[in-house]
């Protein structure tokens, strides 16, 4: 076999594997019985370990040499292959077994901790650890290797490419104008409240409906029920999402929109590039771009509703009989300064994804101690979002990814929303009657869209240059702001 | 570490990675979606042949032989992971890895083939898959190596010992006073019909309250719904199972106690077994006198009805209330000479084994064609049963077993049938106010005894010491024939 078949071969022997490893962590949050933690973690660690080794495999580093050594020979998508599998080579390869042994411990335990912490409101019992793992971080970023900043090591984990002035330049856009905003428009749209009960089952058929408007094909995924909502895939045909029913929450809808978004981008992705490690979304940043678009930018919009309060008040008509449309969309798009970042509005968000981002980055570089973050969080609440933290678990405590050792994933939200407004620009411009698009319900039209400049692509161009691609243009934050200001200045009248 | 530690450590790996291929197997049936066939199929042969080469590896074969060397310092329950690993071990080496390959290639053509055979009640279109089949099971009996039959070797596969003279032996005791029976209690008893479907909801509930009934612990497994019924282990605490509901069916019932049967044997094993070969039933037909136990000597006796009719009549007034307990006890018992092995009552199952077993015997010692099993089926129903085969889907091509490629299990079915008489001999002594307990629904009682007496032990004795351990004597039909003759007479009065 010649050594581009060997590589293809060993592809899709990994991308099995990750499926199998995958279809564990599924199970185990949608289905695994109570008492059967300890063997599954068994399991995975087994697993996982099988997988490493076929990972940082000297075979595998001798065939990305081979496959390398004839670069000027391949396709597009053949020289995207080897460059995911060159940079999944590196960052396995460049830890040390050791280190990664003890990071995977540390983050075990630590989420017990975390857990534990958020529950009794108190930070100090989650500190150490945290601090164990900050320092691993650091440490991982020298093994990772940087050219400017050791967060820079971080971030490109998790989005190809990116850097810590990137970042700042991106907040420096957003900063200004976000908080002026937040003035603004915040209390001008009254929030919904309900006081009679969803049904649990008129959710899960409402939002399997969205789900097979905007293209979710069932015969290739599924839908189930989760504590906290996500999107996995477990084969090019296998693309799954999980969804929260409270009795008193609009959360089904925009759930479903969200995991929707993440699974049309993966169902999309071309056949051709099947069982490989192209067949994945590119980065967090863009696939996030894609559960933003389908959560906010159409989803919170006036025109889709045109088209779906009806069977919103036909589904439930003791909630909605007696609200008209108008009311509703406001409602969805409240502005309200808050604590808590997943129940933060459109205008706020980024602005609670900035304070993380000058903590970590803090953190990284050494200029902000651990100890200290009970109360720099409070200082910045204060001041960019004029709240009061009253709590270390509405505040400090409430995010699940510190625990993780995730240090540089934050900045991905952002990124995923600036890129849904400027992917929703190049939108308009294709389809000037949006819309009426939209009013009429016709999500295939602008599924199909996605699916030709985006999704189709799986991994085959950075995110950067998939994004100038599409749009014209490199990341920008004027676009998402020109979307909040049209948007919020509309709503409000 | 010390070669048994060691030893342990491979156990271990080994069962993690075999309940890894487990729950992509509980997956594919219960929530996979329709079009991800090709990419479990690739994700399964990818893993599998991970494991396989675990399983084949000279260093496990080091290690056994160095355990082996000091066998005299082992306890009963090293000695029998010993055992255990060993036949695994010369099971997985002794067949060659293209022999493997070809039969597995084999046998996926074969079930589709099957399939396509049955669909069109055509033998031809499966004989050429099946000859093939035959030829490589035969060549499989070499590689394995036997004593006195070839299909000893295939025997042993399932039901570790087993030989083909027992199983002569024992067919020889049944034959004749089941052939008798027949005669006897034929269409005495009336069957049950409805005329109103059976919610499938209610029936979920009804086999959920039963399972818990019997003790099946849901902190430790669960209940989904599937085409064909089956029990799985993924963990020591993970033993799951599956029922299916048909509108106007009864088997909700006796699917949930069966696959209860089979749960409450896995559930029901030793802690310290947890995490090796040994936890785990010891053989299909121990297994099977779990299942058929539950199902058939506990769930289609009176006692048993005297608790939960009254709560059958109440989950489904519509079927029931008009509906006497004896009647209803005669009903579900009705002996009627049939087709279909899977539908068949007490009486007459095992003639139905019976069958197939001449069958299989003659296939591998060569004394049966292929061409020739149409023809043999309907004379041996006929012979047998008393009955006319109209058609092959209704005769030969009933089962799925050969088209797997297995020979030697069906005689397990028997196995499991009359070992659960003779278990519930003992029982019976054990507890001389039986019928009590059941009618009073102490099902605790029942189990608590099964769990000390055989669950507990896992794979720690061989199937017919560990018989004699529980009821004194091996396996003889004896007990079965009483049992029978006993509770039909009673029933037909």
């Amino acid at each position: 076999m010649k050594p581009l078949a060997q590589l293809r071969k060993y592809s899709a022997e990994l991308v099995d594997l990750h499926h199998a490893l995958a279809l564990m962590q599924w199970d185990q949050e949608v289905r695994m019985p109570r008492l059967a933690g300890e063997d599954r973690a068994s399991q995975f660690a087994t697993l996982s370990a099988l997988v490493h080794r076929r990972e940082v495999a000297p075979e595998l580093g001798g065939l990305l040499a081979e496959v390398e050594a004839q670069k000027g020979n391949l396709s597009v998508e053949e020289c995207a292959l080897l460059r995911v599998m060159r940079r999944s080579y590196e960052q396995n390869t460049r830890l040390p077994e050791e280190f990664v042994a003890e990071f995977s411990r540390l983050t075990s335990q630590a989420q017990m901790r975390w857990l534990e912490a958020r529950e009794q409101s108190d930070f100090t019992i989650f500190q150490p650890l945290l601090e164990r793992l900050v320092a691993l971080s650091r440490q991982q970023a020298e093994y990772l290797g940087y050219a400017v900043h050791p967060y820079d090591a971080l971030l490109d984990l998790y989005e190809e490419g990116l850097t810590t002035a990137q970042v700042t330049r991106m907040f420096g856009e957003l900063q200004a104008p976000l908080v002026a905003m937040v003035k603004k428009f915040a209390g001008r749209l009254t929030p919904l409240s309900f006081n009679e009960p969803f049904s649990l089952a008129g959710q899960e058929q409402f939002a399997e409906h969205l789900l097979v408007a905007m293209g979710f094909d069932f015969s290739r995924g599924c839908l189930a029920r989760s504590a906290h909502p996500f999107t996995t895939t477990l084969g090019h045909h296998d693309r799954r999402i999980t969804n929260r029913y409270a009795p008193e929450s609009l959360d089904f809808i925009f759930g479903a929109l969200h995991e929707g978004g993440h699974a049309l981008y993966e169902q999309g992705i071309d056949e051709r590039l099947a069982h490989t490690h192209l067949d994945d979304g590119v980065s967090l940043g863009i696939h996030e771009s894609q559960s933003r678009f389908w959560e906010n930018v159409v989803g919170r919009g006036n025109p889709f509703w045109q088209r779906f309060f009806p069977e919103l008040q036909q589904a439930f008509p003791a909630q909605f009989s007696l609200l008209g449309l108008t009311e509703f969309v406001r409602g969805i798009n409240a502005v309200t300064p808050g604590l808590i970042r997943v129940d933060a509005d459109e205008v706020t968000y980024n602005l609670h994804v900035l304070i993380r981002f000058e903590i970590e980055k803090g953190l990284i570089e050494g200029s902000v101690q651990v100890a200290d973050l009970p109360g720099i969080w409070r200082e910045k609440y204060r001041d960019y979002l004029g709240v009061e933290v009253p709590s270390d678990a509405e505040g400090v405590l409430q995010d699940i990814h510190w625990s993780h050792g995730s240090f540089g994933y934050f900045p991905t939200y952002t990124i995923g929303n600036l890129a849904a407004a400027q992917i929703w620009e190049a939108y308009k411009q294709y389809d000037p009657g949006f819309q009426q698009t939209l009013a009429d319900g016709n999500l295939s039209k602008v599924r199909e869209w996605l699916v030709r400049e985006i999704h189709g692509h799986g991994s085959v161009y950075l995110p950067e240059a998939l994004l100038v691609r599409v749009t014209g243009a490199p990341l920008s934050a004027q676009p998402f702001l020109a979307y909040l200001e049209e948007k919020f200045s509309t709503l409000i009248g």
